[in-house]
């Protein structure tokens, strides 16, 4: 399958230390060696990294490793196909412009006989994944003329509803953003760690690498980090139960709840 | 104002040299200072690079002169902000999801009271080039409804109303592709050159790096590049005029004209 990575903070963050530890399962660690991406956001507009190659071995990742590129709203992605080859135009996060802003997804899991109406986002790529997020994206604009945008409270229960559909349909932990807020829907796999003072020391599980906190940030900072798997070895993740979604802004939950459909209940 | 590259061949080719070249007029031989980006097809994907930051200091740039990545498809371009600020999201070239391809579009040049009709494409950053890329797109999108994608040939008429429609509120000479050819446009500044078997040595005007195209070639490769400035000192670029288009595919000219409104003829 594949790996999320998502993160929430009050204040421009780098992400480099999670990055690190996620990149060692590109190949190394793990096996999601068919690719991956992470898109950073800075003010409206989307920063984005992609590659095909085996993130353990992509010049590119070696890169974004070394930059410490600071943003309030991170989605990351490694992959192991399953639907679609491995080619660029196959790999996550994928992003679309919606009412004048960027909207990025990543997704982990696998649908099965998923076919969305055609409408007017239409995927570039073949996989399930890219085709779920052109439908979401879909149903929103058809759910919402104008005036647009819309604030995400009134959203959610199209969201919800839509994920919990897809994951009637197999695997679906996802996460999707438009650089405000993140919201992260669980269908059999997501953990989270919320980071505020006082901040402590962490160990990354996947490679020999500690960062203490304490030195890196200011007492009001409040950092949310959301993945797949822990990234490491020496905090409490929470994990989320399957149909568990939430919405975080800035760093902190500001809606959460369970969707009641599903076949894995 | 800014300055563009675009590259079209019959076989995937890296275009580190002609951006070496480019890169030292963002802050070095030029005062395009103001961010930069390119755009690299790959299949059906498009590998985007950004950075707000002159390019002459920029990392990614580094990145990218040292990293061979080949493509048939290219469009590139350094800023010299007049409209919109400093920031990613100002940061060309832009992209959006069209028909399930990928369309990118860089601009030079400057529209004066440029307020298209909201249509369903919408900027993300406030430049009068986002502007006019989704504007261009909205009309393609109402001129040709189901069943898409449509030819280039078709499209062509549209695109050409479009563009001198654009020419005559300013500058506008433009670079756009969706990953099979290439469309240029020239309002006031743009060349090309089209390199073919017998291939020779090239020397950049910006800085002292040469290349012997003889021995990075086959004879079969055809590659055009198109600048607002020549890129390099022993070669003989061509210009286009005033309202001159032009469509590449696979290096080769597959048409191209002269529109004939405008306020600069």
């Amino acid at each position: 399958m594949c790996e999320l990575l998502g993160m929430s903070a009050n204040v421009p963050t780098d992400i480099v230390f999670s990055f690190t530890g996620l990149m060692q399962r590109g190949g190394r660690t793990g096996p999601h060696r068919d690719g991956w991406g992470i898109g950073f956001y800075e003010g409206r507009g989307l920063r984005l990294f992609q590659d095909p190659a085996a993130s353990s071995e992509s010049q590119v990742a070696q890169l974004v490793q070394r930059y410490p590129i600071k943003s309030e709203v991170v989605i990351g992605h490694i992959r192991q196909a399953n639907v679609g080859r491995v080619c660029l135009a196959n790999t996550h996060p994928f992003v679309r412009e919606m009412w004048g802003q960027n909207w990025c997804f990543a997704h982990n899991g696998q649908l099965a006989g998923f076919a969305p109406l055609p409408g007017f986002y239409r995927p570039v790529g073949d996989t399930d994944s890219e085709a779920a997020f052109c439908d979401l994206l879909n149903r929103l604009r058809q759910a919402f003329p104008e005036p647009v945008p819309v604030p995400v409270q009134a959203m959610l229960p199209v969201l919800v509803a839509a994920c919990a559909q897809y994951r009637e349909k197999g695997v679906f932990n996802a996460l999707l953003s438009n650089g405000d807020w993140l919201f992260c829907f669980c269908s059999t796999k997501l953990v989270y760690i919320t980071r505020r003072a006082p901040f402590g020391p962490a160990r990354l599980k996947d490679v020999d690498i500690s960062v203490d906190f304490h030195a890196e940030t200011t007492p009001n900072d409040v950092v949310t980090v959301i993945a797949t798997e822990p990234l490491t070895d020496n905090e409490a993740w929470q994990p989320y139960g399957a149909g568990q979604w939430a919405l975080w802004c800035q760093g902190e939950c500001a809606a959460q709840g369970a969707s009641e459909c599903g076949t894995t209940e």
